[in-house]
């Protein structure tokens, strides 16, 4: 594939590099002729990937500013609400609360779940950036109730007594998936875009599609990316859209990217997604 | 106990607050007259649990600055060198690495691992915060290595091409251990002090004592903590120095420390040091 690395930043301007002389990615084979058309890799966009990983923790680090304007780093608990907005509730006497009192700018990074064996740096993270304010009526109950449900301590302590509930106003979203996977978003797409419903199913059923069922694997990778002369595939990682696959070649390996026939939308239909897209492969490769 | 809570800030004030209304701790049961005289607990210092945070983990999240002067939280991996500073290496094409060269003032956060059925909000984590600045000649060199020990794809991915190395001169620490539980350290303690010998061991320590030696922790309690009266005991924490314990009594339950007779320097000292605690206590108890 050897594809140069895209990198777009917050400001829109975009970075196209090429691969380092001593990457990996210099050795990937390049497709064969396909069984069938090979479909364009559908992926999540930056807001979705954004999405599911501040879905998928409670626990991330605050990015505040002292009172002479240096950065402060701090573990913070927080919610989600059904927008996107990160709940915070810090207390007046901590100093990341002291922070957020006298300049509201902050930002939050999360980190995905780290899989058993997985390189942190090929892992995915988030950063979302911007103010927090006090939200207000109806937006302050539905915070309150987001935040006690993702933080139930925090009600046993009581905790909105000297503490401050802060909704996260989102102008900047940078999402990093690991080596050359990164994309910025914007607030508005951030907003409309949903979780992933497979997140949770996703490592394991990279892991048991690995364990069991190789030569499904081995069958997709032969109908639908062009390598036809694979002779194993593992599975990397699951999406709502698809799979991303390791592919080995007697020309060498490389990543490549399967689409399941439609993008899964219920939290249980990972398994009905990967069975119905080993059928075709099967179909396709004979 | 139900003592006021003593908060010490960065800059050296101190803040005592009294436990707030609805706190469990309105409940502890005092201490009886002890069967021997119940020791000045002996904890670890801020300073030592913030060396044994970052030494026990590789990634965290960096608070730096971005143009126009706002904080921007970034998962990044990171390592510690002998004497507590941590390295990172940062891709000047990221926006994080583009702060940092724009302005090197800088803060890492990380949490310690949250053991299974604990809330993340009593678990340990760490602030420390001041600038980078790119280490020379034999520093260097000692920071490369324990990069590359620390985070080994970054060998592999030649990562010292567009990455800058920074070594993160740190002016302020800030640990919290959980609810009530919190401390600052002098720079000067924290290059001194020394990561806990039995931070991996500990956990599973903790849960091994809850499930096969209820009543050694309990005889502990009885012995060492003033309630001579326990009728149950769980340990909550294991360090060097010691254990917390939850201790049930007839009047309430309440948390209490108990010292080992030394404080364990070897990695594999944790198990002996428990042992010769729970010989005294049985000794004392009768």
């Amino acid at each position: 594939m050897n594809q140069p690395i895209q990198d777009t930043f917050l400001d829109g301007s975009v970075n196209v590099h090429d691969v380092p002389a001593d990457s990996p990615a210099n050795d990937y084979p390049t497709p064969l002729d396909p069984l069938v058309p090979v479909d364009e890799p559908l992926r999540p966009s930056g807001a979705e990937q954004a999405r599911t990983i501040l879905a998928g923790a409670s626990v991330g680090t605050l990015a505040s500013l002292t009172a002479d304007g240096s950065p402060w780093a701090s573990v913070v608990q927080y919610a989600v609400m059904h927008d996107g907005t990160p709940v915070l509730s810090v207390s007046t006497l901590a100093l990341h609360g002291r922070n957020l009192q006298a300049d509201q700018r902050a930002s939050l990074a999360v980190a995905a779940p780290v899989s058993e064996g997985r390189d942190p740096g090929d892992s995915g993270r988030v950063t979302v950036a911007g103010w927090v304010e006090e939200p207000e009526g109806e937006e302050r109950e539905r915070a309150e109730a987001a935040y006690y449900k993702a933080v139930p301590a925090a009600e046993i302590y009581n905790e909105f007594g000297d503490f401050n509930l802060w909704a996260l106003r989102i102008e900047r979203i940078r999402w990093v998936g690991g080596f050359g996977r990164m994309a910025s978003a914007q607030p508005s797409a951030y907003a409309a875009a949903q979780p992933d419903p497979v997140a949770d199913a996703a490592s394991y059923a990279v892991r048991h599609m690995n364990e069991d069922h190789a030569d499904a694997l081995l069958a997709m990778a032969r109908a639908f990316t062009g390598h036809t002369d694979a002779v194993a595939a593992t599975a990397l990682r699951a999406d709502r859209y698809g799979l991303d696959l390791g592919v080995e070649t007697p020309r060498g390996k490389t990543p490549a990217r399967v689409n399941f026939l439609e993008p899964v939308v219920e939290r249980d239909g990972l398994r009905k997604a990967t069975v119905d897209l080993t059928k075709r492969a099967y179909e396709i490769a004979g």
